[in-house]
């Protein structure tokens, strides 16, 4: 029995692999088959790629190595779904995740419900170890990740179309944030990073707690809304260079940026794409879709600041009643991602998770609309490079 | 009644539009709806595309100009099937055709039912003007052009698989050449360009018939096969930059060309993607799948040349016993793609349709094993950049 | 005694070096040491490299090879000054022209004095074998040959810099055509290509001397002005894709291309860069430096065509009171810069010389105001890519 | 009678000034003329634009608003030589700094002396403000930033031509560390940023002096030498991912790199380029020119990693018997470059200076054989992107 983290409430493993597997599949539900396929820009997968490098992961790491007799299920699958650019096995062919037409969604869904039924009879047989266990529970969280990633790249497959088509996807983009009133953080020393001792599942680069001062400040209650930010656009904003870095105004010069991702201006009114279809921006929900040069650009321009990482986790830590309430968008953070004191990198595959991209991105914290329940939490680091914005991104501000 | 040159017999307009129509989906039989999607290099089109598009030019030159009554299938799909990159309509996004998963498949042929529908009754109904009857002349080789990228789009998608997958395409790969002796050309001077008094279809870059002083000469009867063009391959052709053009080694470095595209070298025999799969090099076929640049190093190596195009079209119309056979492969000539005297474009635009590619291209004459029968003549001129190898084609030598 | 055609009148051969040598130097001689180094474009090479390469080949082909006890000057120079990028010698940097500051400008010129004093000593010790003297010729030819891309770099050097500095060139901007009429070509069977019975030099690519039917065709006296062109410019020219070849009009759009190289509109006012400074246009004067595709773009603009490089040769070698005038500007043909019949690439690296670039370009003809007197002819073939036009270009029309 | 701190001994302003210009041009003292125009790369800069840009500062912040009667030396200057890309003036062209050779050497040097007599008469005539005072101290302070740069970039410069030109330049490449022992920093809370009070310049992004909290920790005493980095590369480390953050990694592959910049393996021995001409690599000195991805790389194969900036400045400010020596190598820490708590930018065109960059870099601490002495300081932050290594950076370890 897993007191698992990462669901709502207790189950076995096998009830979590079932539930966090079927999830995936919901997801998909309303696609077209040719919605599985295409790759608009690099940041984003194929769908039907998702759903091979989730079931890959079981594979090559729970089935091969710990289910005697388990056969894969096809031998080209480990280089068509492994994530690593480097060559593998006997060809090498320059191809691009979205160029593969093989293997077809139909297969893709055979290898998902072959890998599946193998994992719930390796599942039933036999009590993990608790290495395995936490392996088992580290490929629920990658596969949760890749749900978030499965509606981000499904939504820019479908808002780069000019068919603008909707489809049913359980994502509430209409959500608004509370108003309550702004987090007050007295100065002090705190304690940043997850507490292995509290138990639970975390990642590795939320590991090593230490501590950190922090001077007395103030986090905005809500995020910045549509509203807030059409001052911005409207002020020019996207014209002036005072307010940018300087690698963002070249990003901003570079791709002719004027509004936030999905934006489209049409007589004279901001439309935004959303799963309902291309549809007026909502003025009160928390602005979304923008990078972290919008969002330094934007706070600069009110006289404010982005939150740094250890703020964001503290003001989400507080006592309750003055905690900030946290979930609609993935907040960008004034930090850049970086090791942790005392970080170290796990051995093998696995250890290449988090690490090796600690350079030129920024930390994002809390979660989004698109976040799998109970998937995220107050240590979880989240990170991109500061130009991406095809996440469920936001603003928070803080007292300069 | 009309005696139509681009297929075997007499066929109405009407028996013909369905002819070449059915054929175009006959050639998609076999494929996976994935297939119909990906678009791995800009020169290949997504076999969707293709449907759509000459759907698009039937809709939009003959049905909503000339039926009364007729209603648009879709506003947006002129947007997304016309194969202008200026922009059209009131949005503009910067899409790739291969990224677009809708409009799917079933809306694609829903698209060819619904203009074929309105097609027949307009072609039943009435007795079309000859003006009408050049366009739907020029309809039906339009399509049959694309036929021929449908096929050459198809195996690039598939052989560019690693899967390597295969499928059922009418097209015969083993197709041998015949064991003819050469032709001679004797010195004179030579009619070159379609002669519209004989009757019967052309392009507008065929017209302009001139007359052209050729020297004695005389043209291989087979096509170099891959045979021959292995000793090229072993004699090191590839690494030495004497027998190539400047630019054409400079794609040979920056690409890491060894070989024929479709091309793998598998335990040291060489293998090439048919669409039966990959398969051993047959040496008794033409080769095929070759550049400009290979075709013209091929021919200084040995000590030969590509014949000119008038050399060629003379060739192909000597009194019979001595005449060129052809339509293994396009083959490369020795000539750049430029105007006949007194070419002029046509109004409108349709008369954008070969003219503007009159510069950096070659000519390629003949036909391929993947051009629809009856499309080609002696006088067509087909045309390529010098690095384009994903056409059928192949190398005829000339003496020096 | 060589009656050496590529200078007016009979020189030794000797005298002729001494001659086409400090022609190159006085070109150079009002040049501040910076012009000489630097390369605003991967067409143009500094001054200081067409000093050192041009002396690089007399020590290369001549001196090391037939000069007894020569000792070359500096063993990296060869490595510097040649002109092939494949990897020389020991140690292989990525570097460009425009990147060395080392050798310095005062060493290249002792090393041509150094090579100037070998070489006069050789050519006056001995009596050359033919063979020795056709390769002095080529020499001489291909100094010449520099001398023009001399003028045409430092334009482009100076005329990129914000100053636009003046300086004193040999080179008159400001000749005016002559007002001739027509040049009519009667049907027939013309000569194309150099006859070496008549003795002379010329380059490999004009050799192979053969027959070309030509129809009836009329050229146009005088060379388009200015005023002509301006009137394409005011008509919107640059701004309506039907005139333009598909990558003409890429080449227009992704460039910004609305005028020629060097002209600037300053105050409603065109100006242009001559080696006087900026300027008005003159009107009245030939247009220069337009690239093949506004050529092309220009005579359909204006329901004409330019000639092939077949009439132009034929127009410039009638009898003397119809013959075609030329010299002020190297003239865009409608011809592919290709093979003549029966070419061959001479052995060794001489023989490098020409026929390797035999893709993708377009054949001028004529000489222009930067042409070194007697260095041209009728049957003289340049070449350059359609969108090039740092060279003094101009247009001829022809009968459509 | 200003302290001024840049020097190390209480001066005038204007002695300050005199000395500080007068450096400028001795760094240039044995270059030739050549050597000031070429720019390799695009992040450094000709010597001649140095010059030019460190006296527009001059003319532009100082004497054009504050000397009555002051007359701009030349209109266009402005133009060629401020730092800013965005389009100034009348015309705009797309010009490179190293495509410019005018102004020339000599007029740049006349610039310079005509700027430098009006501040010499400026600086005599009148008592500053304090304001004006600052604004002189930076004047100076960026000049001497410049003064490093031309170093760095003049080492580039000759490091990247076949001839390895050896030139006078006042810098010690063979200094080698003091072999003190580790520097130990006692787990507290610290002060970080540099404190006004204390009297002094900084930069604008050295101020926000603040407190952070800092576990206990070992900063190694000696930087790492050749020897140390040696027995990495012959380990393999250019050659194993798992050393390398994914950014690095792809930057290892996509450039070729096998070693520091300017090492060359000739005939199995390391050479590397020093003022001195081609040398082998000395083991004894701090490895110099490594990029951040591999100080990173290095520490991670140690099983060590570098300090923070925190703890750096703390190591550097402790007191003076356990305190960090620095000065030898510009010191990668691991700390992105980001604001202080606090942190504003200054109104105007100088408040641009240091805030825009802050995003993607890395934060280097100490000071290098190329910094002018008195320039740095512990609080100082340099900053480079991960990738770059052409000034003097070198690598000290921390305990993990």
């Amino acid at each position: 029995m897993l007191h698992n983290p990462v669901l709502p409430q207790p189950f076995t493993l096998s009830e979590a692999y079932q539930r966090v597997r079927s999830w995936t599949e919901q997801l998909c539900a309303s696609l077209e088959t040719e919605d599985y396929v295409v790759q608009p820009t690099a940041d984003v997968s194929p769908p039907k790629w998702h759903l091979g490098h989730t079931t890959w992961f079981w594979e090559h790491f729970i089935l091969t190595p710990h289910a005697p007799g388990y056969r894969i299920f096809h031998d080209d699958f480990s280089f068509v779904f492994n994530s690593y650019y480097e060559s593998v096995g006997r060809r090498v062919l320059r191809t691009q995740r979205g160029n593969l037409s093989r293997p077809t969604v139909a297969e893709v869904y055979r290898y998902r419900a072959y890998v599946d039924e193998a994992m719930n009879r390796f599942l039933a047989d036999r009590s993990a170890s608790a290495e395995l266990e936490n392996l088992i529970e580290l490929g629920l969280n990658h596969e949760q990740q890749h749900q978030e990633l499965l509606i981000t790249d499904i939504k820019y497959i479908l808002g780069h179309n000019p068919l603008f088509p909707a489809i049913d996807m359980p994502v509430n983009e209409q959500l608004v944030d509370l108003p309550i009133s702004a987090i007050e953080i007295p100065e002090g020393i705190y304690s940043v990073g997850f507490q292995p001792e509290a138990g639970g599942f975390c990642f590795d680069n939320e590991l090593g707690s230490h501590r950190v001062y922090l001077k007395e400040t103030t986090l905005d209650g809500p995020l910045v809304t549509n509203a807030d930010y059409l001052e911005f656009i409207e002020a020019g904003g996207y014209r002036q260079f005072q307010h940018w870095l300087s690698d963002g105004w070249a990003w901003v010069k570079a791709n002719g940026i004027d509004a936030p991702l999905y934006w489209h201006q049409i007589d004279n009114q901001w439309h935004t794409y959303t799963f309902s279809g291309l549809k007026p921006v909502d003025l009160t929900v928390p602005v979304c879709h923008v990078s972290y040069y919008e969002a330094d650009a934007y706070a600069r321009w009110r006289g404010r600041r982005l939150p740094t990482e250890a703020e964001w986790e503290t003001a989400a830590l507080l006592p309750t009643k003055n905690r900030l309430p946290w979930g609609l968008r993935w907040e960008w953070t004034g930090s850049a991602y970086l090791p942790y004191p005392g970080f170290k990198t796990a051995e093998g595959a696995v250890g290449e998770y988090n690490g090796k991209f600690m350079s030129s991105q920024m930390v994002l914290r809390g979660g989004s609309i698109a976040t799998p329940e109970g998937h995220s939490r107050p240590t979880y680091r989240n990170f991109f490079q500061p130009d991406k914005r095809w996440q469920f991104t936001g603003i928070r501000l803080a007292a300069l």
